[in-house]
Formats: C-alpha cells, sequence, structure tokens
C-alpha cells in the first residue's frame, strides 16, 4: 500500500537541506554556485528561510523578500523546490530588545538576555502576534509560487519558560483541567507537605516535589506549544490550504509530549544525528537509529516521514564528533528511508563561515568546490534517490508493536524510587525492540493512548504509568486473542502519578495475573539468577543474570515459566504467563539480559507466526527492512559492519535498484557498509 | 542505673513512627484500617501533625481541628499514644505567597519561590508570629489530651536563609559578640585583603574567604534556630508543662551546632536511615549507626534518646536504595534501643499515595492490607518491644570518650589546606570508634566542651580548633590521671578559626610534650611507613601505612614510640607518650591504617582496665551492648553478619527476653542478622 | 649581553616576596622580628601594600601611612628596598557599600556581594577614581624614598563583569572597531540564528554562539584592564619616572591577551606555583616551568622577568599541596633565574593566622622563630642569590621560536568542534618545546604578532588562528631561509574567528603546499598509524601512533616524509615538507607522539646547526640553561631527578659560583635536585 507524497507536485524523494543563503549576501558568486553544486549532487530540495527573521523583517514592520524571492525563483527554474521556513526558531535583536516579554524567564526567575536560538516564550502575546504578522507575510507572497512545497515550522521547538505570562496561562490551564483547587490538590496528593491548594493563583512555581504538578506542568507545555503552532499554522492554512505543515522533532526529545504534537502536523520531521563509529558498535548504532525511525513512521500511523536533518559528515557538538566513513553516509541515508523517511535532507547544505556551527558538516564545505570526499559522498546519495523515486509513499506493515510513551517516560524520570541510578526507561524499550531487529521483524513504536487493536503482539515495557482506559485496552487486546509482554514496574501510577491502591499492577493484575509485592533494587555489582522452569517453554536460557530491579511477585492465575534462584525472594516467579480469553499476558518481573530477551522474543515471533521480511536468518548487523507500493515490494539490505556480508534473501525475483542487477541464487552480497534495494513487482 | 521514661504516663518503649491521616481524609475506610492495623503490628504511637498546617490552618486564621481531634481520640481510646508536632516544617500556600519574607534568599540574593519543604526563614517575625499561633492553639486544645505524649517541634530543622532580616539579626549577634568593629576584624584576621570592618554594617554576606565569620555565621544561624526553637515551645511549656519536647535531628548534620541546640530539649531525638547492604559491609554500616547512637546517647549526659524515624523496607533516595533483608528490620531496630533508644518510629506509618515520597518505605503499602513481608518483620519488632518494656530509662556507664566536636568540623571543612581532599573529620573519629566497637567497650561520643573528667581514656582525633579552656581541661584531665590520645592536626586554632602562634599544637603541646613543625601530606598513591621503636610497649604493628597526612614533629619530653622510615623525615617520631602528672597524651602523628589504630586501642583499653561487655573476644561483626536499670543488667548481642554466629557471653545467669530461654554454656548461638537482648538481675 | 638592571639602585638579583605588616600591628613585637629574620634569610626586598587599602585608607579619604613610612624606613635603614604595591586588588568594606558600581556584575546579571578579592570592575568611573586617588598619595609620598624600588600594580588582575557601564563601554569600543552594525555584522557572521545588529545598542550580552562576538569581548576586556593599568599608572608616571612599574600575571591565564598587557608594562612578573611532587614526574613539570620561564622571558624581547611570587614550602588549594622536599625549592628558584628572571621573590613572608591564606606557605611560620627546615632552605636560597650578583641583567639567545598566541589558544577553546575534548593547544605547544629542553636548545617563545624574522626555527602547533599579517611574514621568513614548522588544525579561521574559504590552511597554504581537506577525529581509543616514507630524511620513528586529530592533506607543490596507514585515507600524506624560496615549511597533520616530537626537532635542531648550551646529551631530567652578560658566560646545570646525575659540560674553565670549585674534566656531578651554576669570562 502507498501513502500520497508529502508534496503531489514533488512526488519523488526528496534530497535537499537547510540552506540559508542570506548569510553569504555580500559574498559574490555564492548564490550562482549554489545552484550549480545542487546540480551536481542531485539536489531538489532545499530548507529555506530557518532562522531568517533579521533577513526577512530587518527593522519592526520593514520587511525584505528580494533574496528569497531570487531564491524561490531559481529553485523553480532549476525544477527544484522549496521547504519554507518560518523564522520563530530565532528573533532578530529589535525584537528580543524591544519586548523583553519574548524572551525566557528561566526557573531561577531571571531573564535570559538576547543569544543563541530557541528561546522565546511561547506564551507571549507579542511574539504570538509578530510571528503571525511574518508568517501571514510569508504565507501571502509565495503561496502561490511554483517551488513552494512544504511548510517547515519554526526550528526544534524546545525548552520552557517560566515568566508570568507562562504562569498565567498555566494556572488558566490547570483551573479547566482540574475544576476546584480542591480537586487539583487531590488530583496531586498536594496535601503532602502542606501543599495544599487553596486557590489556583497560589500556582507560582513546578515544585519538583509535587509531581502531579510536574506532570501538568509538562502536559501544559505540550499544550502551549501545540497552541503556538496553531497560531504559526493559521496564515499558511489560511493562504496555502494544500501545501503540507511540518516542524523537526528531535528523537524522544522529553520536553513535549510529540504524540500530541503530531497530531498537529501533516506530517512528523525529524532531525538525526547518531554517533555512528562512536561509542557503540556500528549495528547498534543502528538498531538505536532504526527505533526512532520507526516512532516517526508509527506517529502518523505508517505515513512517510522526513528526515528533515542529517549531517553528511559530522557534527560539530559532540565531544568526539567522528567522521562518517566512506559508504557510511549512503548507507545511514538509505536506512531512514528503508524505515518510512521519504526524504534524505541535511543540516547543512553550505557550511556557515563564522559562529557555532562553522565546523558541523556539511555539503560544500569552506573550499567551496565539488571535489572534496563528502560532496561526492552526497552527490551518490543524489544518484541513489533519484533511481528510487517510485518508491515514494510506500508503507510498511507490522504485526508487532512496542509501546514507547512520552507520559511515561515522564513518570518514569520524575519518579524518585525505586532506583534513582539507571532508570533507562528508552533503554529498557529498545533493548526489547533488538531482538526484532535481528530477526528482522518489522515494528510500530507507539504510545499507549494510540491504536493497538490490530498487532498480534504488543510490548509495553516499564509501562509505569496507566493512564484512563489503557488498561482496560489491553485486557481487552489480550481477551481478543493479543499476545502481551510486560516488565517490572508497569501499573504503578495512574495518570496524576498517584499510585494505584490495591496491589500492583493496578489495573493490569488481573490480566496478568500476579501481584507484585516488592521491587527488589540491585546495587550495580550484585545479580539476581532467573531460572526457567521445568520444560521451560520459552526456550529460555538456562540462567539470566537479572539486574537493577526485580519485582517480587505472587502468581493470581498467571503460571511462573521462571523463577528466581538467589536472595530471600529464591523460588519465587520472576516470569509468568496468564492466558486470559483468547491471548495471554506475560510478565518479566526482572531486569534480564541480552539472552533472555533474545529468547523470549523469538519463541513468540515463531509462536504467533509473525512475518519476517527475510525467512532466514541473516548474519550479525545486518538488518532487512521493507516497505510496499501498491504493485512494488521493496526491501532494504544494510550491512552494518565492517566485513563484506552475504545475505539470504529467499526467492529470486528481485532486482537491485541500485546497481539494476538481478538478484540470482536467493542472495546478495553486500560490501561494508554496502546496502542494496531490492525491488520486486506484486 | 535509670532514667525516668520519656513520659511516665507512657512507661515501655515506643513502637510507631509517622502518620499523616489529613491526606487520605477523602478515601473512605481508611482511618478504621489504619486503627486495625496498628493494633495488629503492635504499634502504640503515632506522630502526627507533622507538615499538617495546611490541614489545620486552611485558611488564615481559620483552624480545622476535627480530623486531628478524631486521631488524637481513638489513638486514646486504643491505648495508645501520639507525638504531637508543631507544623513548622512545611509552609501553607497562603502563608507563603501572602508575607514572602517568610521564604528563604539563597545565597545568590534571590528569594525562593514557595516549593518543597524545611525553608522558611528562622527570622522572619512573621513566621515565628504564624508559628506561636498555630502551636499556642494545638496546646491549648490538646492539653489535657490522654494521647499527648510529646511534642515533635517541626521536622527535622536545616538550612540557612540569606535575607535582609537574617543579616540585621546577624549583625546585632555579631555586636554582641565582638563588640566593636575592630574587635571583630582583629578577631577574623579581616586586614587580610582588605576586609577590615569599621562598621557592623559592613556585613552583608558570609565571605567564604574569612573563615571567622564563616565561623560566626554558624554559629549565629545554631542561636538563630535555638530562639525559633525557643519560639515555637513557649506555648508547649506554658500549656503543657509536663509533656517535654523534641525534635528531630539528623545524626552529625553540621549546619548547627547540636551540642548546643540539645540543651533546649528535653529529649534528642535522631533520623536514622543506615544504608544497610549497601556499599559498606553490614557491620562496618553497624559500627556507623552505632557511633551515631552513642553520640545521642552522650548528648544528654546518657539519657535515653528517641529513634524518631526509620524506615521499615528501603527508602526511595538514595542512587540506589536497597529492600532490607528478612530479619534486619528487626536487627537494626533493637541496635538502637541496645544503644540508648527508647523508642522504634518510622518514617511512615502509610505509604502516601503521590509526591515525592510515595516509594519510600511505610508499615502499610499501597496495597492496604497486613498480608506482605515488610508488615510482618513490623509486627515482629513491636511483639519484641512489648517484651522489653522494663527496659525503659536503662542506662549506659562508659569508662572511654571520644571527641566529635560540631565546630571543629565546622573549622577543619572550611580550611583550605593542607590537604582539601580526603579530610575526613568524621571517618577519623569513627576509625577510633571501630575498634572500641569491636572489643565491646562502651563508649560516650562529646563535645570538646562537654565534662570529660570522668573517664579513663579521651580521644580526640584530629581536634584542629581548641575552644577557650579545651587545652586546659585537657591538660587537667591528664595530670589527674587521666590518658590522653590526640592525633595529627591539633591543636592548630583557637575559637576564631586564628592559628596559634609560638607552635602547634598550641596549648596541648605542653601535655603532649612534642611541637609539630610541618604537615606532610602524601597523594592517594604514595603512603609513608611508620615502624614501632624497639621494645613496642603498645604492641603496635611490625609497619602501619600511613596516608594523606603526617605530621613532622620533634620531642619536648614526650618519648617515641614509633617512628617514621621514609621520606625525608625518616626517624623523625611518629606516635610519642608524654607522662604528665598521674596520666599519659599519646600523639598519633600521621593518618595509620586500621590495624594500628586496633592496636593502639586494643593496648590502652587492657593497660587501663577498661571494662567491655563481654570478657571474650567476639566474632567479626557481632557486638555486645549493654543497658542497665537499677535492678536488671541487659546484654544485647548481635550478629550484624549474613552467618550463624556464636558468642561467648560469659557466666551463665542471662535469660534471653525475646525467646524467653535461658542461656547455658555462658553462649549464645544466633541466626544471620540475629540478635538475643540477655536480662539478668542484679 | 646584559640588560640594565630592574632599578640600577638596587643592581644585584632580588630575594623577597609579599609581605602585610598591617596584619600584625596590634601584636607586639613582630615587626621587629620581621626585620631580625630578613637578615638571616638574605632578604633584601619586600612587596608591601598589597591588598592593604583597608589599612591606607581606612574612610574614605582619610589616610594612614605612618605604618607604612615605618616599614620604608625599616627597609631602607636595613639596606633593603621595597616593592611597593598599588592597593586596588581588595577593596575597602566603605568602598564597595557606598558605590556598588565598583562590584561586578555576574554573566547572570547579578551584581556580586563584598567578598573575597579581584573583583572589581574594571570600567567604574568611581573605582578609577577612587584607585587614582590613593596612587596618587602613594607616589607623592613616597617618590624620594630610598626604599622604593619597584611599583606593583594591583595583584593578579583577573575576570570581567558584566554591567551596564561595561556594556556601554563595549559597545562603544565595538563602534571604534567595526564602525557600522552591518560590518560588525557581517564581521561577526552573526547573520547566523538571526543575530544581525542593526544598532551598537543590541549588543547587551556576551552571545557564546557567536564566536566573534567573544572575541571581541576578550580583545575589549584586554583593553579595559591597559586602560585601566593606564590609570593606575598616571600618577606614579609623574612623580617617579624612573621607578619602573610591573604587574604579577599568572602564566597563560587566559582572561586577557597578556602580550598587549606587557607592553604596558616596564617589566613582566610571573607568579608561579608548579606541582612539583605532584602528577607529573619532576622533570616533566619541570618542562612546564621552564616554559613560561622562557614565554615571560619573550614577552619583553628577552630583558630579565620578575618572578613575583613562588611558594617556600607548599601552597594551600592543590586538592593535594604536596611539601617542597628538601632541595626542591633551591632548584626551583635557580631555575627561574636561568631561565631569565632577576629575583627569587615569595607569596609570602609571614604566614598569615586567619583567614583563606593561613595555611599556605611562608619564610616565617606560625611558630615564629627561624628553627624550621622552610627558613633555612629559603636561608640558603638568599646565600645563593648573593653570590650571583653580577648575573643581573644577563641575557639568553635563542635561534628557535615556538608560538603560543592568546588570541589563538581563545579562537581553539571557543570553537565548537572538530573535537571538542583535549583540544589541548597550550600542553600542544609544550610537546614541541619538551624535546628541545631535552636538547638544551635556548628557545624563546612568542605570539605570532611578535618579530620572528631573526630565528632560524619557527614552530607553530596549531595555530588555527591567523590575525593579519601572520600568514604573509610567515610565507617570508620562509622565503628568506627560515625553517617553519605547523601542525594539523592551522590556518582555518582569521582575527574574527571567519573560516578561510577556498582551502585550508588559508594563508599558509601555499608556503606549506598543501591543502587540509577534513580533519578526522579520533576516540580516546583508537588512533592512527604515521610510517615515514622510503629514506626517512628526517630519521622519523618507524611509526608513530597519532591520537586524536589527523588532518586528510594533498600535496600542492610539497612533498610526503610521512603517511598514514590505516583507515579510508592510508597512505595519503602524515607530514610534508615544502621547499620554498629558501627555506622550508614543515606541515605535521596529525597529532603525533613524543618519539615523533623528537625525533622531528632532533632533526631540525641538528640539520640548521642550531646552538645547544651544551653539545653533550644530557640525562633525563637534566637541563642546561644559559645566561650571559658582556663578560660572563653563565650555565645553569639543572637536575630534577632524585638520584645523582653526572653531566658533561664540555671544555673546562667554569667555576661553579656556588661553591666556588672550579670545574674539571668538564663534568659536574649533581646531587638529587642538585644545581651548579657555571660561570666563565667572555
Amino acid at each position: 500500500m502507498a501513502f500520497p507524497p508529502i508534496n503531489p507536485a514533488f512526488p519523488h524523494l526528496w534530497h535537499g537541506g537547510d540552506y540559508n543563503p542570506e548569510q553569504w549576501l555580500d559574498t559574490p558568486g555564492i548564490i550562482d554556485e549554489d545552484m550549480r553544486l545542487m546540480g551536481l549532487a542531485g539536489i531538489n530540495s532545499a530548507s529555506v528561510g530557518i532562522f531568517s527573521w533579521a533577513a526577512l523583517e530587518p527593522e519592526e514592520g520593514v520587511y525584505e523578500f528580494r533574496w528569497l524571492d531570487d531564491i524561490m525563483d531559481r529553485m523553480a527554474s532549476a525544477g527544484r523546490h522549496v521547504v519554507l521556513a518560518t523564522p520563530s526558531g530565532g528573533k532578530p535583536n529589535w525584537l528580543a530588545l524591544k519586548y523583553p516579554e519574548v524572551r525566557r524567564v528561566g526557573e531561577n526567575g531571571l531573564r535570559d538576555p538576547q543569544q543563541t536560538r530557541h528561546n522565546h516564550c511561547l506564551t507571549s502575546p507579542v511574539y504570538r502576534e509578530k510571528v503571525l504578522a511574518i508568517n501571514t507575510r510569508l504565507a501571502e507572497r509565495y503561496k502561490d509560487h511554483p517551488a513552494l512545497a512544504l511548510w517547515h515550522l519554526s526550528n526544534e521547538y524546545g525548552g520552557w519558560c517560566y515568566c508570568d505570562l507562562c504562569f498565567a496561562a498555566f494556572r488558566k490551564w490547570l483551573k479547566e483541567q482540574y475544576e476546584t483547587p480542591d480537586k487539583m490538590t487531590s488530583a496531586f496528593w498536594a496535601r503532602f507537605w502542606s501543599h495544599t491548594f487553596t486557590s489556583f493563583e497560589q500556582v507560582t512555581c513546578v515544585d519538583r516535589s509535587v509531581h502531579g504538578l510536574s506532570l501538568a506542568w509538562k502536559r501544559f507545555m505540550t499544550d502551549q506549544l501545540i497552541s503556538f503552532i496553531q497560531n504559526e499554522s493559521a496564515p499558511l492554512r489560511q493562504f496555502t490550504p494544500d501545501v503540507p505543515i511540518t516542524t523537526n522533532l528531535m528523537g524522544t526529545f522529553p520536553m513535549y509530549n510529540y504524540i500530541k504534537v503530531a497530531e498537529h502536523l501533516d506530517f512528523v520531521s525529524n532531525d538525526m544525528y547518531p554517533d555512528w563509529h562512536g561509542e557503540r558498535s556500528l549495528w547498534r548504532e543502528a538498531v538505536a537509529v532504526a527505533f526512532l525511525d520507526d516512532l516517526y513512521r508509527s506517529m502518523k500511523g505508517g505515513k512517510p516521514w522526513i528526515l528533515m536533518e542529517s549531517t553528511p559528515s559530522s557534527v560539530n557538538w559532540r565531544p568526539i564528533s567522528v567522521l562518517k566513513r566512506p559508504g557510511m553516509h549512503r548507507l545511514a541515508s538509505l536506512q531512514a528511508v528503508a524505515h518510512g523517511s521519504d526524504t534524505v535532507m541535511y543540516f547543512q547544505y553550505r557550511k556557515s563561515r563564522g559562529s557555532s556551527e562553522k565546523y558541523h558538516g556539511a555539503v560544500v564545505d569552506h573550499v567551496g568546490h565539488e571535489h572534496t570526499r563528502v560532496f561526492r559522498e552526497v552527490s551518490q546519495v543524489g544518484a541513489d534517490l533519484a533511481k528510487l523515486g517510485d518508491l515514494c509513499g510506500a508503507s510498511t506493515d507490522a504485526e508487532v508493536a512496542l509501546i514507547y510513551d512520552w507520559e511515561n517516560e515522564w513518570a518514569i524520570s520524575e519518579a524518585q524510587g525505586p532506583r534513582n541510578e539507571a532508570k533507562n526507561y528508552e533503554e529498557t524499550v529498545r533493548e526489547h525492540y533488538l531482538p526484532l531487529w535481528k530477526m528482522n521483524v518489522p515494528v510500530d513504536v507507539i504510545d499507549s493512548v494510540q491504536d493497538f487493536s490490530k498487532y498480534k503482539l504488543l510490548i509495553a515495557p516499564m509501562l509505569m504509568m496507566l493512564r484512563p482506559g489503557v488498561g482496560e485496552r489491553i485486557e481487552k487486546f489480550v481477551a481478543s486473542g493479543g499476545t502481551f509482554v510486560a516488565t517490572y514496574l508497569t501499573g504503578m501510577v495512574d495518570e496524576n502519578d498517584l499510585c494505584f491502591l490495591g496491589g500492583f499492577p493496578g489495573p493490569l493484575r488481573k490480566v496478568l495475573g500476579i501481584w507484585a509485592e516488592e521491587t527488589d533494587v540491585l546495587r550495580d555489582e550484585h545479580s539476581q539468577t532467573v531460572t526457567p522452569v521445568d520444560g521451560n517453554p520459552l526456550n529460555l536460557p538456562a540462567s539470566t543474570k537479572a539486574r537493577h530491579l526485580c519485582d517480587i511477585v505472587h502468581l493470581e492465575g498467571a503460571e511462573a515459566l521462571a523463577s528466581y534462584s538467589e536472595q530471600f525472594y529464591a523460588g519465587s516467579p520472576a516470569f509468568t504467563r496468564n492466558v486470559f480469553g483468547k491471548g495471554a499476558a506475560y510478565y518479566v518481573a526482572s531486569r534480564n539480559d541480552e539472552a533472555f530477551n533474545a529468547a523470549l522474543i523469538r519463541s513468540l515471533v515463531a509462536n504467533l507466526g509473525i512475518r519476517r521480511t527475510v525467512a532466514a536468518e541473516t548474519p550479525e548487523g545486518v538488518h532487512v527492512q521493507e516497505r510496499a507500493t501498491a504493485d512494488t515490494h521493496y526491501l532494504f539490505v544494510m550491512n552494518f559492519t565492517e566485513t563484506q556480508q552475504t545475505v539470504a534473501v529467499g526467492a529470486d525475483g528481485y532486482t537491485d535498484r541500485l546497481t539494476g542487477a538481478a538478484v540470482s541464487g536467493g542472495a546478495v552480497t553486500l560490501a561494508p557498509y554496502g546496502v542494496a534495494v531490492l525491488a520486486k513487482g506484486l
């Protein structure tokens, strides 16, 4: 099945990136050269206007669009398109200094000076008004421009403001949510330490000791961002109803609930800067990337997403930023496409000459010409993408869903106890993703409020917070035949971070058939041993070293499939299964090692008959991902190792789109960092 | 000998803890259930009202006591008592926002928002007035209530405020202490860096470079807390002259001089949260706990102290908070009793549902019933304490005193040099406590201004600061026959942190018979070797590895018992003895290892004929502590190991109060974490 | 050749240090004792008045000089002299509190309280006026005093202020430098992130993301210090035109460009506190010290510098401050003289009794008498210096210059990328100094704007920033026959931190004959191998392990002398030579190990016939330095090891000035930490 392209006027894979010609207007010849080099690199898109406010409105109410007209026209006449940004990511000096309210106030109550970027108050009426004005001008001016393909709102929205305007809005929001101070007090358990609220006016700070308040703040700030986005979007929607809107998000950035934000975007975009050749082995880094890719593909129901930023060579902000090795850029770029991106875009097109990002990788380096290794690598990607144009909109179907839940992350990160070190929520979710990646099983990564009724297998590691209805929906999922996997620290708090009374895992106690009485917390130098019961139906390892956290549970209908072998709770269940309705629910009581997770997932995939993109095992570090349109099936065969690999892809009939060669012998051979995109008619 | 009970109306050991029913008023049935469960757990006490201000005075001047009346009545009718708290530990929102002056100002000059707890200004007249008003209401209302057993002032007083009110009070205090700016300048050596004061008005910050000023600030804040306590106590003393007053202190919390604070309390209370099963071995952790226990017992001349808070299972605030293993809670609880506590009390009775302490251990867990491991462990302690009722008030006599001095800790922690890493004052004192614990010698832990004339042996590690008269009192102590042990870094500064001129250890130079010329500072990877002189009268180890600090000393009447074997000062004295009058004074010039300390203490105990609770050696990790009333002698035999131990306690005649069994064969056998409380008529 | 003495009235080596009698005026007998002890220790100088403002002007406009008159007179009558300080390093309380503007504002916008020292605003007109007034009084009063030898401005100037006065001055400065906001915007690349300036008024903070602005700030603050110094100096120049002016600088303290500051001083002074017996081996620490010594000697064209502060025993501010071992103080003191200091001076003469420096080493300890090890060590130095009086003004000629450039350090430290960890600029320069030290080659350490035309060999490690004309001057230097060595990360930015376009190393591309395309960044656990080409003309090691940074370069006229052996750029040049005009330019593309640097420098020294102080190799840890007057040649032979060493110094004819013994057999034997000062007539 295929989704429509991002913009039907540009129905191919996009190749481009951040482009700031306004930095170069006084350097002769640069724009001409930029256009020439785009052609050489197979670049068909440019993200323009990001941080350009001072160039577009040099004085309050005085607009300057000539330079942008020129770029838009040049792009159009070259048959390329423009991702046009609203400029709100960086405030001009005149704005920041004339209207102090637009600058954020920190948690210490001090207002920021005008510096860096991404530090405007989301609430300030003045800022919203000024953003509305410039966005309106942009939309009016370019609404019919043939180059305009997509709106790019602001840039990497991030951070919070603690000003009086924000607190006034927060109090209003709280009143809408909780109606009376007394109800809010109860919801926040604020009688604790005498924090009882007798008026909403008493909310004047985000007290970290009142977790419900911290949660409310994060929800409020998410809503505040959404209304900011709505304000930004209004003139764009009005003047260009057919031009989609996106903004570049940042992985699992925790300050806003992206799942809610995404509802207000036509497409989601992600900025991806993996630490290739870094601390982790290459293929483990690839797993972390794939996890995020699948998260973004799942955000809008499988619709293609946009890789808005990546680096053609290295970043400049890590303590140690390693150059991408030859071939790595191509592999990394096609990995994004494999997992559902319809673009490969960069920060940045031309490396800036000064200030903080002057050493960040770019397509065109300070030397200025095309005779660089990096330019050649980019050109290769340009050529590849051109060969994959019909892939545009292709979808990926998954039978497995893994829950990564933003608000649960908030609950875990704010929690004091049971273990404050190595809480590892995202890491734990990823540890459950890894064996699926190894087995080449397509996975959706979703939030607990997204629909999961269609999956065969639902895995929800560390789902500490159960928002209203989630427990019931999981129960129904299992009763209807689904298989559900939960872990330690599940079902402990409700949406206000109040503990469930009557026994953990709260609303999931029945479907899981267990009661978790205590959580043993292990020091780093200690471990617990988990041993399968006789018969070992899921082929678990003979002995697993659990670490960090071990729930001590009692069976209430479930059966134990493994038990602990050490400590005062030796013999008690460590892993349970509860057959419930037509399905089954598993509880993994301890933080287990990779072998345990692999065995568990492997057995479930096999037992449930879950589809893998290729039937045979693939070598370590190789992954095969799939996408499909109505008439073509694509396999991306990717080698995240530094040695040559041969991969059995099964039956012939595939053609390698990048080389044009037909696959024979049911296998392809990949060079180090190699990638093949195999296609077959359906 | 026995002291009277904490409150003669409740002449037994108390078992209870923090109880916040006001958090649960809107949860039906909870209070009834609380009362039922107290009965099951053998709980006879509840600490109520801590942080309850907002529940007691929901609006300014509007009081609400019904819920508290109900709890008081229920406790009384069940034959239990209440430790009633004043609510000043947490401010209601209305108070904090209407009267900003009650909120603290940080060292950076910014006033705190209303958040968390324990952050009121100690000086604010408004705060003192409001505290006085609510305390007066509480005292009036409950003065004749049969459940009222003890006043619990506020909660864990802590921290400083840097507001204008505090500084005005500080200037007044300085004037009282120092009379003229010139005298203060001299006392603080403030001509240094031109800090000369020509007016008290010039004191507007706590300049860390002027150590005398930092010291004065800490003394002032101690006095400010005392006057705050006096203000809190006034209505309690007026309406309930027979109800004692305490507040829960926190070990060696450095911000106030607890020795001075304790003078204003009828009983001292301590909150104890050892890291059992943590970084240290169990018995070493037990030594650290015992050291603090003895410090608290010694604070009020041997009077029983109150274990006000401890956790029945785990805390929630350590990076890694481990569950107490089965039996550990009983052992830990009885250890406190062994060292002089007449209570075992918890934070908290019922686990709160939300906010920052919801994962902190409690008697009643979120599950709500009694069928939990922790509840059973608590009930066991309840049963044990019931069997030990006649122990109430029993005392412990010590022939050894160890000095741990709050103001000395201030001097050491503020000092720049001679070694800024691993100053280890408390640790060093504890290193001298450890061999006494191993030998089962009762010890008092006192401040340098407390009376030490009654002891046979006085050990004062690292007593850098000698306040007025201390040197003279030590000299007299030795002249009269006492044995005194000092170490490196002793006698360097007076009470204003001015170095003694004329040679260290200043006022102790004569009694110690040495001059300490320099202090060699060793890097962590280096050590010095200390070798006994021929004959080795104290049976020191053949060679000790000293580390960190080595004083280079000259004999002035003392004899060397050991000398250094390395570096340019090889051959010079490392350990000396000076016979002085009827006694002797020892100088330990270097930071020595455990073997040295053990040998030194062992020889002194033997030579001085100091009494041990049991004559025979006990196995590593076992400790025997004693208490006695007029007619009964108790031995607490405690096994801080995870293996069974047999302990020779000497002659028979003892009965184990917990089991009722008579001791036979002069020995008891303890299970892992086991404890026996042996009693014998006197 | 010999320079004139610091002050012709005191034509000998100075021995003295910080002396604060005003701290002791109320302690009877101290001043008399001080004078007596100076005589015993061979002390002929005292640095008086540092931080004495409150003693000199106890109230605004009320002066008190009697105590200072007394000291000046006593010094004069004992035939000693005084280094007289202006008191601006510490503000009296009355000044700080009456005129808040004199106290600094931090980067967070909050004004400092009156505390510590060195924290006045450099811009404040009030502060400048008050400093001018007191300095005028001092100069008037002592202008004809026979003890007055040198002015010591303030103390260790340091730090920045962010107050409105400073920003107003900064904006004025920017306008002078950049003329229009638009030119400034271009120079700072401030269109980036919409930082475009349309008015100078928009500069209200030091935005770290705009590197050009950060650089400008540091230049401004340097200029602000210079004008502060000019204000301080004006009355001194007026009343005492013949008394030289200095201030004590601090090694490579980065906040001001000392090279510019030095232009406004008659002599430069340095405060030196090496970590002898610390983390590094003794001789490596000695290399670090010698590097700084040579930097200071080179600051004023070879003129003797002033060791203004050092400690006779230990400091008190390191985490671990080790005592100088016996003999170390003498060796360290003479090392400074060997490298061009005409003084050995201390902080401090008499140890202060209280406050933060009371445990810092001093000549006279708290014990107060001369019978201490440290006093004896100081007296030895006093005796030594007395024997070396005719050395005064002796110079050192170097044929090698090494560039350490303050502004380049700014560029490197602010840069984001390519590697943010272990940038190691100073360390890298020192790594190139080390082999020269080992070979006993005299070296000048200069800034890139100082003249280097006179040297045979110019080494400029990591010269990332090329200020105007520097590239041209280097090209001319090589063309004229000089040998030039550059490394990776050279020639990347101009004076505004704008990258050079068209290919790195920018202006040096032609003279080096290479183009550096990329910089590979290595993680700590990785390395690259550098292998010499066949023939290996510079005798490089067979294989070098490079780390951290490897430039990937292309030859453009240069020849490769070594190449990389690993990674995708294996075989590409790692070390190149370009014969250019009459000279040659080398490019060291990678951060190499000590063996590579040693081989490179050794070959260059040999090939260029560069003079060494002694021809033969000296044992590891021994260094021979030279100075010469018109008629005498001095060799300082120093043993920075803890074992005896015999050093071949070549032909006889030398006499050891310290022992009076003639050198025979062409060699001297040095005890551990030993030093010989050999002299021979010319």
